[in-house]
C-alpha cells in the first residue's frame, strides 16, 4: 500500500532492537484518511476470500481492523487482554508474549462472538514474530471456524513470524507495508533502499 | 440515535451495580454499521464546532472515536494507558479511577500530538462518574488546547458526570443514547418505559 510505505518512510522511527515507532500512524495517533485506505487495502487483497467475520486483538489492531469490517461489511470482534467485568459466559482463552510490552499477554475471546464454521479474517497491526497471530488462529481453531486468512498492516520480515503461520495455517497472509530489514538507524520497506534518518 | 437506542434496548444486559452489557455492540463485538452510524451521529452534532483533532481513550474509545474523525476528516489520538515502549519524549499524564476493572487508571497522551491552540473533541464510550473524561479534559487543558466538545456513546444519567464536567468546562456534552435509570433487571433508555429483560 503505496501511502502507507510512504508514511512508514517519512514518520517511522528506528528505536534498536527491531522496534520500529510508528506511533503517528497507528500505535497513538491515527489518520482517518489513510486507515480507511488501509481497510479497502485489506478488502481488495481479500476480495475473492469468504468472510463472516474479523478478529484483531487489542489495543492497536482495532483501528484497522474495524476499517476492514466498514469496506467488506462484516462485525469485528477484538480479542480482550484483561477480563472486563462485563465479559461473562464461556471464553476462547490463549496467552502470547508481548513484544513491545513484556511478559505474557491474555487473549480472551467469548464464545457468543466467535462461531463454529465462520470464515474469520485475522487483522492486526503487526506481523513480527506472529506470537499474537498464532494465538489468535488458536482461537479460530478453538471456536470451530475457519481461519481464511491474516492481514497486517506492517510486517517485519525478518523476525520469522509468517513461516511461523505458514508451518501451521493454509490461510494466505498480506501484509501493507514490508520491513525487510532495521539495521543500525535504518529502515529498510520492500523495494526501498535504506534510508538514514 | 434511535439505532443505537434500539440495539441497546434488543441487546444491553443490566448486569446490576449500575453496569451495562453491550459487548455486542461496543465493547468487545463492533457492527461496522452502527459504529460509522456514530461517527456520522457525533460528526452532525458537532457540526458547527470547529474541531481540530479528536481525543479518546483506549480500548473503547477507539472505535466511535475513530468514525467520528472519518466523518469529519481530522485526526484522532488515543490515551494509552499503559507506556508502549514507543513512547519517547514528554508526555502528558492523568489519572482517574477506574469504572468497571477497578485501581487506578493511568491515561498518557504524547506532547508531540496534542497540541496549544488546538480544538479538540474528546469522544468516548461511555459517560458514567465522569472521572476519564475528566481525566481526559484535564489533558487537554494542559496541552494549552481547547475542549470545545464531549461526545459519548452512552450516558448513564444517574450518576452524575454530565454535572461534574459541566461544573468545570464549558464545552457542550452530546451522548448518543441515555440510560437513565438501571433498576432492578431493567434498563430504561431516555423517552423509553422500563424493560423486564
Amino acid at each position: 500500500m503505496q501511502a502507507l510505505i510512504e508514511r512508514i518512510r517519512a514518520e517511522g522511527i528506528n528505536l534498536g532492537g527491531g522496534i520500529l515507532k510508528v506511533d503517528s500512524l497507528i500505535n497513538h495517533q491515527l489518520d482517518p484518511r489513510l486507515m480507511a485506505g488501509m481497510g479497502e487495502s485489506f478488502a481488495a487483497r481479500f476480495a475473492d476470500t469468504p468472510i463472516d467475520r474479523i478478529l484483531t486483538a487489542e489495543i492497536s489492531g482495532i483501528a484497522p481492523a474495524l476499517m476492514t469490517g466498514i469496506a467488506l461489511d462484516v462485525p469485528v470482534v477484538y480479542a480482550r487482554k484483561k477480563k472486563p467485568i462485563t465479559m461473562s459466559g464461556p471464553v476462547f482463552l490463549e496467552t502470547a508474549p508481548s513484544h513491545t510490552k513484556g511478559g505474557e499477554t491474555l487473549l480472551l475471546v467469548s464464545a457468543e462472538f466467535l462461531r463454529a464454521g465462520e470464515n474469520v479474517l485475522i487483522i492486526d497491526d503487526f506481523l513480527a514474530t506472529g506470537k499474537t497471530l498464532l494465538a489468535l488462529a488458536r482461537i479460530v481453531v478453538s471456536a470451530g471456524a475457519n481461519l481464511v486468512g491474516v492481514g497486517v498492516v506492517v510486517e517485519k520480515t525478518f523476525e520469522g513470524g509468517r513461516a511461523a503461520l505458514q508451518a501451521k495455517y493454509d490461510a494466505p497472509i498480506h501484509a501493507l507495508a514490508s520491513i525487510t530489514s532495521m539495521e543500525g538507524d535504518t529502515i529498510t520497506v520492500r523495494g526501498d533502499q535504506p534510508r538514514l534518518l
